[in-house]
């Protein structure tokens, strides 16, 4: 059967999104963070998700949000203890995701020990491409990201510098909460974050596979 | 039509578990933390679930799991930037849930400002009792929670003593992500928090409502 294609799909059928921190050693150093030992995870809901073509919107307090150009991996089947050496075939394809970014309430949150919720899990905090087939990806460790801000180069990184690989962060993930089909894992962003403004435009894409883009405006009320 | 009214249902239908964290004046002093102005958001997935009689399971490197009660009220349709005057509409019943938390996990992302992800969202950490019709809950500010362990009470409190009400709390979550059929919110829990090791069991009910029951067990592998 046709798997998980569309937008609406993906968004039907998951139920969560994993994010992995500081997967990066130079985004992890760009910040001040340490590498960590074990994978940084927290979550997104669903309802972050934003289809190709649409608005990030910027909370109305704030002047920007930070841009994180993330390889996204899409969970195929109820995933729990995955040894690493099966891991793989449990993903159902790929895709390019933004792992938008409250940096100031993050910052807060970070020094007041309490959780990302609110800086990573708005409406729109999740722009997502057009989900790859595994096919079209035979070796996700050797992708190029890229982002650009306005037509300039912001991010460009190579997947090769993942810290933690697919096949781990999939077995970590699993012993600690189930993954369902269309899940996905976010798997941290290469360095050059930073941020973007209200009328602002964001390109991304995988060199070769796929571009998306974004316009970035205000919260609209609805 | 019959709404969310089985454990099954509910599990097929949710996306997320929006968990709000020092909501009782006496459970944040008695963990040392400070009064929110704004409430304290944290996500659980809903792969966390367990139902009543089922077996909590403590991850192997842990002595102890905390036990937190909580009201769950469970929405009944999308909900965005609700005003509070409103916002009950948005309900279609009450749980009674257990916010089950890996308190050392919890200490060290605390003081290393790292997200509470593992701390809280483990498979079978969110234990959940079947859901109450809005006819059998005519006010859930008024609602007595209790929590055994071995049968002896460790908490015992008043929903009455909520710093933030559940229609502010619709109102503020849903200005910050939309909320959707079947999704929980866990109003936090009142003092009397504490440890249960493997082996140990535990009840908890709202008082002339409903009672459930939990065994506390190893983690399993699958
Ligand atoms: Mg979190
Ligand atoms: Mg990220
Ligand atoms: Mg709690």
């Amino acid at each position: 059967r046709e798997v998980l294609t569309t937008m609406d799909k993906l968004l039907s059928v998951g139920t969560k999104i994993v994010a992995v921190g500081r997967n990066y050693a130079a985004h992890a150093k760009e910040l001040g963070n340490a590498v960590p030992k074990e994978p940084v995870l927290f979550m997104k809901p669903t309802t972050s998700y934003l289809a190709n073509g649409g608005t990030i919107e910027v909370p109305n307090q704030l002047e920007s949000l930070d841009h994180e150009v993330e390889l996204a991996v899409v969970i195929s089947k109820k995933a729990r203890d995955v040894p690493e050496g099966i891991a793989m075939n449990y993903v159902g394809g790929y895709a390019l995701a933004l792992d938008m970014t409250a940096r100031e309430i993050q910052a807060s949150a970070k020094s007041a020990g309490l959780p990302w919720t609110v800086a990573k899990g708005q409406d729109t905090f999740t722009p997502i491409s057009s989900i790859l087939s595994l096919s079209r990806v035979p070796d996700p460790h050797s992708l190029e990201l890229w982002l650009k801000v306005d037509g300039e180069i912001r991010q460009k990184g190579s997947t090769a510098d993942m810290m933690f690989k697919i096949p781990f962060l999939i077995s970590y993930i699993s012993s600690i909460m189930t993954l369902l089909e269309g899940d996905v894992i976010l798997t941290g962003t290469p360095k050059g974050v930073g941020p973007v403004k209200v009328g602002q435009k964001i390109e991304a894409g995988i060199t070769g596979l796929l571009d998306m883009h974004f316009d970035v405006g205000r919260r609209q009320k609805t």
